[in-house]
């Protein structure tokens, strides 16, 4: 149970629009704010293609709720009209730090004190924004997947000033929109997933870029030792090559000679995942 | 295709006899060979369980087969014979470096010049090793994964001195007896499948050691997002906790902390996994 029913989601990029999309197909209220017309109508060309998306992938989908959903879903590029009435703001703009808090200094005055406001940021952590939200009591990181019909891990991670209240009704809505919440007790640059999954995904690397065995025969190894459907190097081509490619790159020495490694044979040859035709392997589709 | 037929394997513990019993299965002859009477009567106890384990657990293994992998296994504590006429000996005693050095020593005099040496070490590198054979280029490991029948990766790993001939016949034989051979071109500590896992299961206690989140919820954000069956504390329960706690207890200090809350925590209080029927799950079987 939520008490929440108003929502509004800030970007409608690949993940926002999934987000503010979710939100709707399960019956809440969404608002879905972008900077301008443009991007607004680059937003409705999403929301378009998760009708269909959700049509052919999720169960049930086809009996015309996907495109019920549209009708819960409002498109705004004005800020404070977006947030003014909102029970719950669910921020997932570029993960530029001053372009976050400043639109947390913005919504901050224009939003109602109810108002709970939650970050989909992946790379920084709530604390470097709970100051511009000006209610950091009520202020948390709720961090979604791409694809969030599918891998819908809801990663809920407080500040220490967060209220445990909010946390709970954090989590409850999370639960409500069918997402499974991740309860992260303190702060975890990289969330629970990437926490396993960079680690994981560079040992991986440091055997194919060492020279010690091929991609494909890691892959065979993890995949008859763990029974998982996927090796590491089938999830870098799922997630695409440029995500852990930045990830390394900002790592420690060792992850930077990775992130060498992974641009001089991969990037710079268009190798990026299965977007791009090849990564790791080759895909004819 | 393989020209080796007669295999020797030394050692008949859990492993040990394992290998000696799915090589015989696949239909080479075996000898096995221990230390004494007593570790014999051991061994066929453990033949004798794997006969059931085969009829009930590997496909076609009821029609007979598996109890008639029994003809083609000869059990012996004479070391000098066990070698004599031996085209493969694959040792598989206690990870304790003299002991293997001596054991080399012993049956680099008594094999003909023609037998090629693997080892079977998880924690020593070839390399440890190879002088003691007195035939470096005929040395090399062949790693096994406990329960071999189904978890069938054999990993395959020279020093600079093997030579390419004898690493290419024992990638043949790997795959004749069954296994996906996993071929490292380079020495590797924990060859590719604990360079994976030690990582993960690390980066996984990390995470409830540190009080971020429930190895339940863990598990489960790794379940969602890669499809695995199995999250790293599932994996964990299952290897059982002493190897991973020898494996951090030896690791940099990263890893000796999460040694000592593992400790603490699950192997002081009896929990060490599935075998004991705790460790992070509880199981009532």
């Amino acid at each position: 149970m939520t008490d929440i029913r108003k929502v509004t989601v800030l970007g409608a990029g690949v993940l926002g629009s999934q987000i503010a999309f979710q939100t709707a197909f399960k019956g809440f209220d969404v608002t879905s704010y972008d900077i301008d017309d443009k991007a607004l109508d680059s937003a409705r060309g999403r929301f378009a293609g998760l009708v269909d998306t959700y049509r052919h992938e999720v169960p049930g989908a086809d009996d015309g709720s996907a495109a019920a959903t549209l009708d819960r879903l409002a498109l705004t590029s004005d800020l404070e009209a977006a947030v003014a009435d909102a029970d719950l703001v669910i921020e997932a703009v570029p993960e530029i730090l001053s372009l976050k808090q400043d639109m947390y200094r913005r919504i901050g005055s224009a939003a109602p004190e109810r108002t709970i406001f939650a970050t989909n940021s992946s790379t920084l952590l709530p604390s470097d924004l709970a100051d511009a939200t000006g209610r950091p009591d009520r202020f948390l990181a709720l961090h979604f997947a791409n694809r969030v019909w599918r891998f819908n891990t809801a990663e809920v991670m407080g500040t220490e000033r967060t209220d445990p209240e909010v946390y709970r009704k954090v989590v409850d809505f999370a639960t409500a929109i069918g997402m499974v919440p991740i309860e992260l007790h303190k702060e975890k640059a990289g969330y629970v997933l990437n926490s396993l999954l960079v680690p994981f995904l560079n040992s991986a690397a440091a055997l194919a870029a060492g020279g010690y065995a091929e991609p494909a025969d890691v892959d065979k190894t993890w995949k008859i030792a763990t029974g998982a459907p996927l090796g590491p190097f089938q999830i870098f081509d799922i997630i695409g090559l440029t995500t852990p490619y930045n990830i390394m790159a900002h790592g420690d020495a060792g992850a930077q000679k990775l992130a060498a490694w992974l641009k001089e044979n991969y990037l710079d040859k268009g190798k990026l995942g299965i977007a791009s035709g090849e990564g790791f392997y080759r895909y004819t589709d």
